[in-house]
């Protein structure tokens, strides 16, 4: 299980902690929120042209990891063959800027449709002006529909899942100011947990991660969000191919739908063996 | 006080409850989740340039405070003056879009910085790409430094912020699934609470009701927020002239340091009478 969390994710901070009418003063520790922008290059060899495609407060760790589930998740590349390699930009003057730029090398094959990115990436990672729209321009951009041969998952695993990732949060236990996505195989062992200020980027760290290691479509895997479930991550989770995405707190209405589009079988509320199945509960065994 | 939330912020679904190892069909309230494309015309009269500026995943209802608050805290106008008028862009074909586009006619006065915006809307409000330029570009862009005369706001009104939110609340109420973001003054009087999927999003809406209410700066003013304190947040809050900002849950590294600097309190993990005083303890009355 891979869980680790660099010493930059965390701060530590003199404050003054009221309890009722008392004050006295304590140390707390804080989530690092730091910028990262992430860089493309691309184009064939004799005219290689470098881009910004997005800047997004994060969490400092697991950056490459970051950069190449954002790109896999937002329809820039495909898969693994499509990065010819991730680093810290090596352009960058100042040094506190220094680790807060990524570029990816992508594959001279890559063709970026520039006006489309333009549009896009005003504010992350909206498709259309309404919910049908969005869903169809997923679809269109990156995103196969499920499987329905995938895994059957029984009710006892998924009322098991919050605790396991909590156990395995330690920033989360001391500062309570991480989102935390967490990948599990279909019997409840957790793979991979990562953290972020960012729940989306939270999720794209771990798409990343499974992308890097060649591990993608994950068809046998459950996720869990810490969070709510928005329409961007059930959109993320659509594009790693996720059948089954679990999230701690309730989902907004086009998160539903989305997942009923795409064959997604969505849970929320799940704590305290107790969850609710929006959409494909036939994933569920037992139902 | 003004809490209204009109019925295109909330859906009804029929989903699975399960508890424990039993399963039953029952009915949940979502909260609505839409795209809002943002427009501006600017420029002479003579010359009228309309352009898309960003596209938000929001919760439908007070779409003109929303985006009025997205252009003023995101420094594209500096008031009410250089506002002419909000619209639902009637130049939109498709009925389901029509209300998921909103126009705002800026004064002729006002000059865009478009290369700027560009580079800006790639993802949100970061400004930089280090958490020191993306402060000092807030502070160069809208931000005037707070006041020192401000409200000194006693430990026991705090203490009460979170239940008047709370029982304000009544979509969050079903559906956990909104941000709240109220408004209160200094002596703990709930004077506006708006509610949305994303938290950025519900500050926004505060900000643009104060903003076309001719009621900003709000320097007499406390927010309360329902999750954690971001830098985002902090900018927005500071651009609107909040003094005192308290988040239900945990602020970031980034977040703590723009409070310091823009000279605003922040108080974190204000619940179950307790609260952390992150910076500038002064406006705390006792401290």
């Amino acid at each position: 299980m891979d869980v680790f969390l660099p010493p930059t994710s965390y701060e530590y901070a003199t404050v003054h902690k009221v309890v009722g009418g008392a004050i006295a003063p304590a140390t707390d520790v804080l989530a690092a929120e730091e910028p990262l922008e992430i860089r493309v290059g691309f184009g064939p060899a004799a005219a290689r042209t470098h881009r910004t495609l997005a800047i997004t407060m994060r969490t400092p760790g697991h950056d490459m990891e970051l950069a190449a589930g954002f790109l896999l998740s937002e329809g820039i590349i495909r898969g693994r063959a499509d990065l010819n390699g991730l680093l810290y930009c090596p352009d960058v003057q100042k040094p506190e800027e220094r680790e807060n730029v990524v570029r990816a090398e992508l594959a001279a094959s890559v063709s970026l449709d520039l006006p489309r990115l333009e549009r896009h990436f005003y504010t992350s990672s909206s498709c259309g002006v309404c919910g049908k729209t969005s869903i169809e321009a997923v679809h269109a951009a990156a995103c196969p529909v499920l499987p329905t041969t995938g895994p059957r998952v029984a009710a006892e695993i998924i009322h098991a899942l919050p605790e396991r990732q909590r156990a395995a949060q330690a920033v989360f236990e001391q500062t309570g100011g991480l989102h935390a996505s967490a990948l599990f195989d279909a019997h409840g062992e957790l793979l991979l947990l990562r953290e972020d200020v960012g729940r989306h980027n939270a999720l794209d760290k771990v798409i990343g991660a499974a992308l890097l290691a060649n591990q993608l479509p994950l068809h046998q895997h459950v996720l869990l969000v810490s969070g709510r479930a928005s329409f961007e991550l059930v959109q993320k989770a659509a594009v790693a191919g996720i059948p089954v995405l679990a999230a701690v707190g309730a989902p907004s209405s086009l998160a539903v739908q989305a997942a009923h589009n795409f064959g997604m079988t969505l849970l929320g509320f799940v704590r305290q063996q107790r969850f609710n199945i929006y959409t494909h509960p036939w994933r569920v065994a037992g139902i």
